[in-house]
């Protein structure tokens, strides 16, 4: 019998444990064109707080009492489809349970580059191709700007800190507590701001003191606000998280915004969807990248399906260092 | 004598006739290279109030007790300048008083349109190529798109009403006010919102049901906010004004804006002065506009020079319908 985690309840404010329920699930049998799959890597990720609200968003919104998904690497354990094989490693969207069966269109078997098959969730997976196009196509990062980067030890910042230094650019990372951001010391940052020793503005203010060409925002709130107020002539900023925001439904106050005028600042929401026609250009680039040695992995892993939610809450806590897994 | 207005003192808040002294200032004599102005027209601008805060801006602050300036029309009453005759009408940046030696390279002729003078400060002028090209470069603005359009009734968001109407765009504006609003309705605005007749956003989710692709701000706050709520995908947002937020010092809240990302909101700051490069384009494409009666002046004189102030401080309280002038 297969398991998959159900949203029991809609989280108020921070989500509990009470929000979600491990249930068995009855797989159908793989009829022509499927695949069924055994899961040996589940993904865990911020932006699924945003789908456990009922509010329309880009992706739609979990249902309650529904099994959940998201990304996931697996393997085909029984095939009855063109082009896959038993043994095959695959990536697709049944994350949150330990089985699936699938239409072989909904699976992407993982390309042949020297790289692990979680990678494929983290620097190879959506993560890091979030990283790779927000800066350098949204924020149009070039090797003489000065980046800061929020959430410099989560998933999409690490590889944000790493793309960029291997560019040539000048990094200022923020992370919460030293731990971490000896972490993003270790990944190459110039200088490193742990937001919970002081306000970020004053922070950003010395490891910044001529400003800022690019801010990859993954949190909202007031490092965006900091981001404003150190903007030099044409900076960009890219959207990404805004992971401070997602649990809350007070609104965000800014002080510095009224500086995007005078400092003629760029700033574009993007998502990693608008770039999956440019997969290849990515595989090509981050797959060199990580040969190489200037992008390596880093990632937190927590043990069985059982404890998916303990990773996710884990998000909000801070507990996850690079991309956060939980391997089946 | 000539008379200028002084900075007496910094505004804390919003300011008061305190802050500003009319005195008499010694014109030099007109030396090579130099003429003599007398002024017929000053110009009346949110963006002042930002230069009488001590902080440094995209221009600089006024300086305690000395003369003020800004934008303005006048005629050449001396000349000891190539290219400039007595009875030429200039535009010019030494406002705020009545009479100036400048040299000539400070001055711009005012091209051979079927123009009035006072144009020159409006649709032909500042507001009018903010207008232009905030509408049609910074925000890429198409004929087919929905664009909303705030402070629609003063200078710059009477021109982008028109402008747009004239390209064939849906205009939604907001106006303080019954007058304000007929006036916007006078303009063509296909939707008009009357912003203190209850919260921005429940009025604008009315007026653009299948919500915005541009949004032209001049006032920050909750227009931004109500804006951020009804984007659609690839929305561009072109920040020109904020004057909701010069007389502020508390932070602006944003409940919305984190639908930049869903959507792929592209945000930008800009200045007139990024386009002086373009002003031919502008003169030929606004003056053809204008000849043909797609946009109108629409103006609120004020007479004299001593009230100068009470023309300023009435920027603030929606005192102007169209641009605010000051005749000398």
């Amino acid at each position: 019998m297969a398991r998959a985690w159900h949203l029991k309840s809609r989280p108020d404010g921070t989500p509990t444990h009470d929000n979600f329920e491990l249930k068995d699930i009855e797989l159908p049998s793989v009829e022509d064109g499927q695949v069924r799959i055994r899961n040996l890597w589940l993904s865990v990720d911020p932006y699924m707080r945003g789908r456990m609200n009922e509010s329309k968003s880009y992706i739609p919104p979990f249902q309650i009492d529904a099994p959940m998904d998201g990304g996931a690497v697996g393997e085909v354990v029984e095939s009855n489809a063109e082009g896959f094989a038993t043994g095959d490693l695959v990536s697709h969207f049944a994350g949150w349970r330990d089985e699936a069966v699938l239409l072989a269109k909904a699976l992407t078997k993982l390309p042949e580059l020297s790289a692990r098959a979680q990678d494929f969730l983290g620097n190879l997976g959506v993560p890091g191709a979030t990283a790779y196009f927000g800066l350098l196509d949204v924020a149009q990062a070039k090797p003489t700007d000065i980046v800061f980067v929020s959430a410099a030890a989560g998933a999409v910042g690490s590889a944000v800190v790493q793309i960029a230094k291997a560019k040539g650019m000048t990094v200022i990372g923020s992370a919460g507590g030293k731990d971490k951001c000896d972490f993003v010391r270790s990944l190459g940052a110039d200088q490193v701001i742990d937001y919970k020793a002081g306000p970020i503005l004053t922070s950003l203010r010395e490891a910044a003191p001529d400003g800022i060409d690019v801010y990859f925002d993954n949190v909202g709130g007031d490092h965006l606000d900091a981001a404003f107020a150190r903007s030099r002539l044409h900076a960009r900023i890219a959207l990404c998280g805004m992971i401070g925001g997602y649990n809350s439904r007070e609104p965000q106050g800014f002080r510095y915004m009224i500086r995007m005028i005078a400092m003629r600042v760029t700033m574009k929401g993007f998502l990693y969807g608008d770039y999956v026609g440019r997969l290849d250009e990515f595989y090509r680039e981050m797959g060199a990248l990580m040969a190489a040695g200037a992008v390596k992995s880093h990632e937190t892993v927590v043990d069985g399906l059982e404890n998916m939610p303990d990773a996710f809450l884990g998000l909000f806590t801070g507990a996850n260092t690079g991309k956060m897994l939980v391997r089946v």
